[in-house]
């Protein structure tokens, strides 16, 4: 791949090994304090898929397991439709080095049809980014570079002050604007850093086990969006032993859900 | 199995066929409108897993994704973990029928070490479920025979009428009491109705295609429930182009935050 290519989508370049196979490698610009960033581990997980010559519609629901940190290099991903129907496909995942399974994911893609809509959820509250500046959000961290993300509430704490809320909201693009597609959504769905860092007002380790993201807009509400910032939102609902669950919405500018995610995080504290 | 077991643990009997493949049968007690209900099949995976000898530690997190159908009769489960980590271990398993792949599943089990704990999500204001007569749920679905389910708020609509709200919260128990444990959680956690019927006051086509649970509870939580019920509140956040997603939670009676649980609903209307 050129190596002018946007960084995202060096990212997310698979080459062809054999029928059910395709090879990436990990790409420095997206690193993270071990390994690669979740969010583009999972992007290349659904491209992967929408790459696949089987493959019908678009992406539905997307879940993936973070077994093991994938070590810088090559990874080879086997995929396969586990069932097609007639208006959606099931597909199993993994994701290894070395005969290792790094990473599992189970993806369900589909065609959309016309019927009753609504969004029950709530757009949040929130002022523009262009009145935000941007936040030095974890500029340590690699691939939290790649992103331009301003926080409307729940920055990152800088103060050691403990927080009653786990709730963070904030604007996000690709700092090197790209247009938005499926994979960016599901590399965004992971942009936001451990809730018990704003519980406990300190960075502590934790790292993401298991990630669902459903995906609730098609295809052309997807590239409405181009290369314009999308609003998240995340929280939590239980820290326990050793565990808490993390869930987010992304939303674009007009108001449109375009997903909700859900993942479960290790602690230690 | 002795016929006398409970329905339940019926359902979820499994034997030995071969290393990574265990062997159950469909339990006429569970039956949905077509093949069996959800719920008890995310059970049955999640038990496979529990009674495996390498298994470590308790559910983390389950996501079922129902493919096909299951036919009346015996299936095949395939179980293998494709991670064993120190603290956590990453199960992949597939339950087939004649060759046929009819569900797929992903499952993460832990151990739980002592940390900082919060539960942020609220329990619900509700009345005790003693002053609440049992609905007549669904019951001409026989599953919905299997539990004794007490609606708050959001019962199933008979008059047409659509709510602005697709919020429904429910006391439910085994209708032939039975100790709490997690495979009956994982039940539980699909006993909500499709949140399509609440809103549109009708009951259409729509039946789960991906199933995600979070388990926050150790296992001397889930003890400590006993027969008793337990409290579940569901909500969907969108309706768009022929799917919905729907969150739940359920709770003990005290104030436990037992799971979290998420779904991706295929409707038509």
């Amino acid at each position: 791949m050129h190596a002018a290519a946007h960084p995202f989508d060096r990212a997310l370049h698979l080459d062809h090994v054999e029928a059910g196979v395709v090879r990436g490698a990990t790409e420095p610009a997206w690193a993270n304090m071990v390994g690669p960033f979740g969010g583009v581990t999972a992007a290349v997980l659904l491209r992967a898929v929408e790459s696949h010559p089987d493959r019908i519609g678009d992406p539905l629901a997307l879940t993936v397991n973070y077994t093991a940190p994938i070590a810088d290099g090559e990874f080879d991903i086997a995929l396969r439709a586990a069932r097609t129907n007639r208006s959606n496909q099931h597909w199993i995942l993994e994701l290894r080095q070395g005969g290792e399974v790094k990473t599992t994911a189970t993806a369900v893609f589909g065609l959309h049809r016309d019927t009753w809509a609504d969004t029950e959820a709530q757009f949040p509250e929130v002022i523009a980014p262009e009145d935000i500046p941007r936040s030095e959000f974890f500029d340590f961290v690699v691939w939290a570079n790649r992103y331009d993300i301003r926080f409307t509430e729940g920055a990152v704490p800088d103060d050691g002050a403990h927080s009653e809320s786990s709730t963070s909201t904030l604007w996000v693009r690709n700092a090197e604007r790209r247009p938005l597609d499926f994979a960016a959504l599901a590399s965004v769905s992971d942009t936001f850093y451990p809730r018990v860092f704003l519980r406990r007002g300190k960075v502590i380790p934790a790292g993401t086990i298991s990630l669902t993201t459903y995906f609730h807009a098609d295809r052309a509400q997807v590239e409405a969006v181009g290369d314009d910032f999308v609003l998240g939102s995340a929280h939590a609902n239980a820290f326990s032993r050793g565990y808490f669950d993390q869930s987010a919405q992304l939303w674009s500018r007009d108001g449109v859900l375009l997903t909700s995610s859900h993942q479960l995080v290790y602690f230690k504290d």
